[in-house]
């Protein structure tokens, strides 16, 4: 009696697409919320081949109203949604990887929801569905896992509620997940969110024609699309930015699309609004929309970091989750980028590998599905794939002295990373535990492109993100002439770091005093890794240090000085203390702790 | 057959204050879509006496969902929803003005709209009452305010619907409105916003029981009072700020208010939101907020800042708007701040009077309406009203040789102006066109207390507010040291400027020079107004140029210099330009022009 997916019981349950399989599973599914479906039936799509060890696949997890067609099957195939990121030759390569993607449980799109058939009524389950959870979508593909013979995900995938059920992925099976990647998603809705979810239900659930959701039986005409409309109208404002609406309606904002509707269509904006809320009426069950929403405004990792570290520390068990890769979209602010910073900040926290990128976009959060910016973070996923660069790191002149200054086998946290060079080379002798912190986002692709864990973020915050003691050695190199809190940082860098290795240009180089002295001119020199090589007006710098007036930070700090490396980087020299390197030396490494 | 307030024609329409009038026009009201009212009630609440020679009354506009009952008229009396900024001795001092405010034209609060009798049917209006715009309600007020013996006011002020009521005013009748307040508003809606509008009304059009708007006959019940519910519950997501959504409701997130309702009340927010929606329905009028919506939708004064300019250039007439006040909020993102700056720099291009702050907040759109935000910008508001500080202002060194360089009678615009000492200086020598820019707002504050137009601006935008030309004099005095785009300020400055007087610190004094060649350290100096006076890592300075890099700097640029005043700050003299000033100099003064 279940419903399979492709010979649907009514016209509303004819979305699928050819590709789409059908995984039954005839075991009853008991779910979080205490209820039990009798048995479930999967849709789902695959690409690539699975290889003989069951090692190569990766789950892609869709986002509400997404389904199992993620990507083309081949050219003369209906384009799924995230083309630009899986296929032949793309950041997930379905010639290397066996790629899947499942229709969430409670869809409409294949897999077991409240449009299948309850088997006890032999009468589609309507509103006595059972409550689900995001868990419970993650237990069907955890059936689904089993029954293609994959042992273990290379990665889970997904973005928004797709990340959801990523983080779900790796906190509930951490050993069945490789990596886990989640773009634009958050640990648990904002209240901002939640609200928009309220309404959209309320809209559904008001609509006279929804019968409290028995209104199967009824043509489509008397059922509750007028209400699942405005649900989506709301939606698609929340998944715009305000730019991206001004870009897409500002020019014709009084020359409406001349469509027939029953909505309003006086404004461009209305007109579009009107035809996305239709349209999707065609294609998605109001229960449906109910069902997930529900589960997503469920899905609650805990407030604060602290609660929010516990649930993610069982992604950290002895073969558990390799690595997370986390992603958020600078205008999205329905998965705002805090949210993600939250999820980095508590696995940094738990020493969890992490690499994180904000990516600057105009898009909101629909970007995670835009060409432009998977051009941006799709390098990134397919590092963690194993697609890294192994270009050979070019070193700075006071990279030398700083690697001389790390102990064999030391957990490093290198502030101001750039595109890791310093970090790759610590790899490539056999350092374990590296966490990269950077700003800029090209250096934070490259950085990540190489393999290594690196983290978006702005050191003007302190180090929230990192525990007392953390890790062996904490590295500014080169970087602190551009912080602004600089007490603050480096207060923090003492807490966080065992060891301290500052490795910064001396402003009191002769070159400068010279020149400066002589000529009254903002002193200007190519010395020092042309770290003072900039107009006065226009330096990247806001702090212009010497070697004196760090040491005097370290003793103001009153923290122990242990090590101080004075060089001359134009013969490659040390200058000895002896030897006023304030004046002689034009770079400087200094060991302190707290 | 006119319908009067207070003595409603049916249940819907009891809601007025016992303090609201009611103002009857016979006389047919055209409309700016081409109907017509045949007659108009307004009802209205007023504070204070008009004096005399009726000149001080100030107007009112409320926003989409108030009333005429702004503050409350004593004690025993109901409060106001603006009692915070209007009363004896407040902002808005009703010991000293006549204060009016209106319902607005299409509300249901006591003012003609779709719930009144239209007299030629004697029937109420519902979907017949014809299309209205901002214009139209204006209209309505105008002939109040002759009715009231009112010959101009001496300010109109409104926050959001009420702001673009204000600017209405303002450009529609300028030789009516003194000072033109104008609060967390807009030019026009972004789309955003407008798609926020259209949903509301879709849900209030399609709920069954509205009936194409003809629902008045109908019991209470069967009215569409839940699509206006929906309407009302989305309104309130937008007048929040994520923020204060997440301190509202994060904490008890799953636990809602045990209330009775037919929607979904699952979570905290969705009892409230609930709560807030039934609430509304009991006041509110569906026809009303479809109407009111609607001509807020429409009210557009064009799109970038020439159409823009153009629509507020009628204010500008002789006899026409004294001055503007514009005031946004941080969080405010239905209303955002970059829509009231470009308000404020098509005014400021037209070389308007104009002040503008940029409150921050975390309350949203809301935040007009909070008690710890009107105690900001109420006193802007009261320094238009003319209670300024009347303090002199505290000269600084520089001061006096900027002002000697400034022709007599220069229009100026003083970038960086902080609390505006030497602009007051400049006023109290006469003065007329002066204009302050500064960030620091408690400066602006401070700067507009005094009654100065100041603008809140960040700098390294550079000028876009400004036209060619468009001052005498721009002054950069002692703020050149914290831009970070100064060589395109200085470009931007000289376009706008026919001269440009530039003041600031000489880095390259000897006191900081023997500093930091005899010891090393970043060079510090109590000299120079103390501009030098920071710790290294910690000063608020970005650039550290001498007079000789600033001299250099105006060659590069091409431009020409016209005078150079060297100053010794602590003896007080001037040092010439053969005695060495780059050394011997501490502070410096230099006229430039293209």
């Amino acid at each position: 009696m279940i419903h399979k997916p492709g010979k649907p019981h009514d016209g509303r349950l004819a979305w699928v697409s050819d590709h789409t399989q059908a995984a039954v599973f005839d075991q009853p599914l008991p779910l979080t919320l205490g209820g039990v479906l009798p048995a479930v039936v999967c849709g789902y799509e695959t690409w690539g081949t699975l290889n003989v060890a069951g090692d190569n696949a990766v789950l892609i997890c869709h986002a509400l109203s997404g389904d199992a067609h993620a990507a083309r099957h081949g050219v003369d195939d209906a384009p799924g949604w995230w083309d630009a990121l899986i296929g032949p030759g793309k950041a997930i390569d379905t010639d290397r990887f066996f790629v899947v993607c499942s229709n969430v449980l409670g869809g409409c799109r294949g897999t077991t929801g409240p449009g299948s058939l309850n088997p006890v009524t032999g009468l589609p389950w309507g509103a006595d569905f059972p409550a689900i959870t995001l868990a419970d979508m993650v237990a069907v593909q955890h059936r689904l896992m089993q029954r293609l013979g994959i042992g273990r995900w290379r990665a889970v995938v997904g973005g928004s509620l797709g990340g959801h059920q990523a983080l779900n992925w790796a906190t509930a099976h951490p050993d069945c997940v490789g990596h886990c990647v989640a773009l634009a998603t958050s640990p648990r809705l904002t209240s901002q969110a939640l609200a928009f979810d309220v309404i959209g239900r309320n809209a559904i659930q008001t609509d006279p024609q929804f019968h409290g959701g028995q209104y199967y039986d009824q043509p489509k005409v008397a059922q509750p699309d007028t209400g699942l409309a405005i649900a989506r109208m709301l939606g698609h404002i929340t998944y715009l930015s305000s730019e991206a609406m001004e870009a897409k309606f500002d020019v014709d904002r009084n020359r409406p699309r001349d469509i027939a509707t029953a909505f309003e269509k006086r404004f461009s904006v209305g007109s579009y609004l009107a035809h996305q809320g239709e349209k999707f009426t065609q294609r998605f069950d109001a229960n449906s929309y109910v069902a997930i929403t529900l589960a997503m405004d469920r899905f609650d990792m805990g407030r604060g970091r602290e609660a929010l570290a516990q649930a993610l520390s069982p992604a950290g068990v002895a073969g558990g989750v390799e690595s997370f890769l986390v992603v958020s979209f600078s205008t999205d602010w329905l998965f705002p980028p805090r949210q993600s910073r939250d999820v980095v900040n508590a696995l940094a926290h738990l020493n969890h590998p992490v690499t994180y990128a904000e990516i600057t976009s105009p898009g909101g959060h629909d970007a995670f599905l835009l060409p432009p910016e998977i051009a941006q973070y799709g390098p990134l996923i397919a590092a963690k794939l194993g697609r890294v660069t192994r270009d050979p790191p070019r070193l700075r002149p006071t990279d030398t002295p700083v690697l001389e200054l790390i102990p064999a086998g030391a957990s490093v946290l290198d502030l101001g990373c750039g595109s890791g060079r310093l970090l790759a080379e610590l790899r490539r002798r056999g350092h374990e535990r590296l966490v990269g912190v950077e700003v800029a986002q090209p250096k934070i692709i490259a950085a990540a492109a190489r393999g290594l864990d690196v983290i978006d973020y702005d050191l003007n915050r302190g180090l929230p993100a990192f525990a007392d003691d953390q890790f062996d050695v904490v590295v500014l190199s080169a970087t602190l002439q551009s912080v602004d809190e600089l007490v603050h940082l480096f207060r923090e860098m003492l807490r966080v770091g065992r060891r301290v290795v500052i490795s910064f240009a001396n402003f009191a180089h002769k070159a400068l005093r010279e020149d400066y002295a002589k000529n009254g001119r903002s002193p200007r020199s190519d010395r020092a890794g042309g770290a003072y090589d900039h107009p006065w007006h226009s330096t990247p710098n806001r702090r212009f240090p010497s070697i004196v007036d760090v040491l005097s930070l370290v003793e103001e700090c009153r923290a122990t000085l242990h090590e101080a490396v004075y060089l001359d980087s134009v013969s490659g020299r040390r200058v000895a203390a002896e030897d006023d390197p304030n004046l002689n030396a034009d770079l400087a490494v200094v060991v302190v702790s707290e």
